[in-house]
């Protein structure tokens, strides 16, 4: 008490003095009866504050926000610099009709073939009356397979339908993916596509598509409940989200709202609420979070894709749980309108599908700033690779990879950074890929800025339905979290937007050097999911430090950034490389993000819920 | 309690049936002891928290930020529209030189005519050794008697240096106007400018002009204190801000630091530490504040001009009250670094002058965006009016003034709004210009918003520096404030900003049919100084109410306004009218501003100390 710091200004640090200093998160790691008690504690006025104030003591966050001279003004929002458009890239109309992007999309991919695809074995599969082993088809698998009359979205639908009504009903505790569905709603939009494909005129390549919604995400008819219990009491929905309007106008079909932790408040995908989803690669592990359902419904190959939101790496963090692939957009590269924290500066809504060439498709489909980032934002030219052109494999060895050694490795399990480690070797074998040693300074500050900020943008959402004892009705895991963003000052907002514009320096300082920055997406695998935290639901900021270690400036300073499958574990649990991009720069981390793939692809193996169910 | 309110959207308010209701101030009117004790009580643990909770829902802050559903996503600084270029106007360049912005100025302006102006007595005044009575010579007619050899800067130095010095010594209680001033500084500054007069090569028409600049906008070698007694310990000043630094290029003559309300924290001008400035028009009232210096330095003629900066009607306030003209420009027109609070989202840097042609002078030298706003807020270029063309009365004509008549009438002093009134419709007679009636709704929540903004972004400036107890170092009156300030949570912050996204669009859908906005600048004239008031300071927020009613919005969403002077009440007081500009605008209300000034001319009589203390 009493010290004043002072920070120097950023473009004064010197980075070859920097130590790696991530900061450990201090806190109890509690479920069941202590979770109670100790919330119990927490709501209470007095004792309440006194632990907050301890905790946020420990943690240095009183320290960064109150007692540090930070000379920087603030940066309330992303404020990017003007980037030089990316080599080798198509650009695409954000005005345009979302179809014709997706016509463009197909254009950038390699040709289809056939041969080399899942489609040899369509005929067999989709023809037979029983129940199939799902397996990652891509969606230009099932656009050959409808187009050659080889099935029908219809077909196909009732197959879906059966897997998720199997699968939410059988199981005990309940560990649905879906939180809202209705089969006849889902016959109807397949009826309408299966009637399109028959007057051959079907909208998009993404027609006859299945696909999931994160339930915070409006999709008319299916109430928005944010994986609560009762938020559709205070927030109706009455039309779809701006993303999910330019699907459906794809001919997408919409097979319901998937689970998520509640109100996106943690990383695991605990939901006590609706109960936990289950990782498809294995049914006692956390699929991670907050997109718990989107990321194991692709995973489990029930749908080809799914839309989720990044605030602190919700969708980047279950699709590296589940073998996934999760592109966090550039900060209002899509248009949030219908989301539930549709205000936030730190959230987008971005696509998980189980392959890059998915990823594109969907990506392409929902782009498109909001009228108010258009104005206030200038994005640049959204683009996708050209991975169908000769210049690709060029292109990808003038990549130069940032990477930051001490923090690469700081992984719970040493196989993470191995993997990606090797994929790292892979590419610069093949491509020419360079990998340079970057610095990045002030990790836990990052981590503050991000915690104050989020948790303050959501509290101001929250708080006005929170009159009349709402708030009790959050899950502890939510109350716990509640209490410490009450805490939060107007002042430690500023200041914490303060903090904002020096990671932005460093960054865009890196980035003069690097074309990308690559990280493991998470720092441990899959967690287990303790069978007493089903119920109570828990709080273990232990776990979530692990896996938020490598996503948080991604959301920062609203850097798009994907995270693509690179390998397993000893336990078969799946392992993901994080490539963040410049500003705008999706098209560069896609094209790696392929790479990426092609280059794992001898290993990958596809998972599913009914392969692991049968194994065990 | 209990109840939660939700708003419409803003565009589905049926403005039609908005009721004028711009919500009264509930707060004690203190001074001496019961300020004293006050701060005390609101100080302490629990019941400094009730108190200001009471004062809150009183004022429905409360229920405005927490009990409320903002439909609108926050909008953390002013997000502007692309605007249309104003007719008949002359562009700057921001990145030039400030010397090539004045010249090009010069040539905006009516030709110099020495025959209407103050001139008349030049050779008389300024030759002779005896203490000349101040009076409004323009920027011009230095420059013409400069370069005409009538007399130096150095020769004007000293009149200057010896009426600071008369009237900061021999005052009880002290009233300066700067608070810190070196005679040898500005006796070294003048030489220098009287010998490039001497060369032949003045820098620019403001070569030899002496100006003032408030006390939290750097001006080396002075400390920046802000009007407090210790700020300067724990900032050192080691440049000029850009804007003086802009200034300095152009040859402008620095005379000092003037006096302010205590960083800023009110519009009265009152302040224990220094002494309270005085009006020149009647030293028993304020001058306004938190300008207070500036305007008192202007107005009373001697300096040509001051910088001031306007977060909350610093400039425009006391500009109004001491009859001199202030701009407050675009939000991100002028660089604020170099200024105490350099990283708010409402504050401006911005000229007071005693005629709308010398604060153009001073407005382009000192213009031109921060790296960071240009990038981020992508300013319309800087332009002027061209006063000097043929066509600038018919321009004129063509200018709709949106007036929200309730609101305008809603003074103190009924004077006030019929002085405002007999301009307008001068300016309908004389040039044609029309008066349309316009409704501008949710005033309040303008006034909450801003509060929270500006208190919350004040609060992070200071709280780092007040770990060592530094905070019991503030007058009572910002120690009142501190503790309103502390009570905000990050997520009120938050709400606030939504209230300005709702603001702003309810201001872009009136200047669709206006090209301003017209009010008084404020509620009273030059309020009176109580004795009492003098030693510990005052809270008067019915006072504050009166000053800052037409205020609010040009700051919460960035819009370019001026004070300009249109007559005087019943106790000779000066009443000032605003102009209200579209963004980026300052070229349109300058030149409404210019025409006012013509029309007013023949009543304005000019104010000195010298004068009314004569007179006393």
């Amino acid at each position: 008490m009493g010290k004043k710091i002072v920070m120097l200004p950023a473009n004064q640090v010197d980075l070859t003095k920097v130590k790696y200093n991530p900061g450990e998160i201090e806190a109890p790691n509690l479920s069941g009866l202590w979770l109670r008690v100790f919330v119990m504690l927490l709501e209470m006025p007095l004792i309440g504050s006194a632990i907050v104030a301890y905790l946020k003591r420990q943690n240095k966050i009183q320290e960064m926000l109150r007692e540090t001279v930070i000379p920087e003004p603030p940066m309330f929002r992303p404020e990017f610099p003007l980037q030089e458009q990316e080599p080798g890239v198509v650009c695409l109309k954000e005005d345009g009709k979302s179809q014709d992007r997706v016509d463009s999309c197909i254009r950038c991919l390699p040709q289809y073939d056939l041969a080399t695809t899942a489609s040899i074995a369509i005929a067999s599969r989709w023809s037979s009356g029983s129940t199939p082993s799902f397996r990652y088809w891509k969606i230009r698998d099932y656009a050959y397979s409808y187009r050659s009359r080889i099935t029908t979205p219809s077909v196909v639908a009732e197959h879906v339908i059966s897997a998720i009504q199997e699968y939410n009903k059988n199981k005990k505790p309940p560990m649905p993916q879906l939180v809202s569905f209705n089969a006849e709603n889902v016959r109807k939009q397949a009826a309408a596509s299966t009637q399109r494909f028959e007057e051959g005129k079907p909208l998009s390549a993404l027609d006859g598509i299945f696909m999931a919604v994160k339930d915070d995400i409006d999709c008319y008819p299916h109430p928005s409940k944010g994986g609560t219990t009762w938020y559709d009491e205070v927030r109706s929905v009455d039309r779809d989200a701006v993303c999910v309007s330019r699907l459906r106008r794809c001919g997408v079909i919409f097979v319901g709202k998937a689970n998520m932790h509640e109100f996106g408040q943690g990383t695991t995908g605990n939901n006590p609420n609706n109960g936990t989803t289950r990782n498809p690669h294995n049914a006692e592990r956390y699929t991670g979070g907050s997109s718990s359902g989107p990321a194991a419904i692709v995973a489990s190959g029930i749908c080809s894709a799914a839309l989720g939101t990044d605030g602190g790496g919700s969708v980047r963090i279950p699709s590296s749980l589940c073998g996934v692939v999760g592109l966090k957009t550039t900060f209002g590269r899509t248009d949030i309108k219908g989301a539930l924290y549709d205000g936030g500066t730190l959230e987008i809504i971005g696509p998980i599908a189980s392959s890059v060439e998915d990823v594109m498709l969907v990506y392409a489909a929902i782009l498109g700033a909001s009228p108010a980032d258009k104005m206030s934002l200038s994005p640049s030219l959204p683009c996708l690779p050209d991975l169908s052109s000769s210049e690709n494999s060029s292109i990808l060895g003038s990549m130069r990879l940032g990477k930051y050694t001490e923090w690469f490795n700081d992984v719970f399990s040493p196989d993470i950074s191995t993997k990606c480690e090797d994929i790292l070797n892979l590419l610069s074998q093949t491509h020419g890929c360079k990998v340079v040693e970057v610095v990045i300074p002030e990790l836990h500050q990052i981590r503050t800025a991000h915690l104050v900020s989020i948790g303050s943008e959501a509290l101001a959402s929250i708080t006005p339905h929170c009159q009349s004892g709402n708030d009790k009705k959050f899950t502890l895991d939510t109350r716990t979290n509640l209490a410490l963003f009450r805490s939060f000052t107007a002042s430690d907002y500023v200041a914490a937007q303060r903090l904002r514009r020096r990671v932005m320096y460093y960054h865009m300082e890196i980035f003069k050097t690097v074309d990308v920055i690559v990280t493991p997406t998470t720092g441990m695998t899959a967690p287990v999911i303790r069978p007493r935290a089903l119920k109570t639901g828990e709080t273990n900021l232990r776990v979530t430090g692990n896996l938020m270690r490598f996503i948080l400036a991604g959301n920062l300073i609203g850097l798009p950034a994907i995270s693509v499958p690179v390998g397993y574990d000893k336990q078969g649990l799946p392992i993901g490389l994080q490539i963040i991009g410049r500003p705008w720069g999706e098209a560069t981390i896609l094209r790696l993000a392929a790479a990426c793939e092609a280059l794992h692809f001898e290993t990958k193996k596809p998972a599913s819920y009914f392969d692991v169910l049968k194994g065990r």
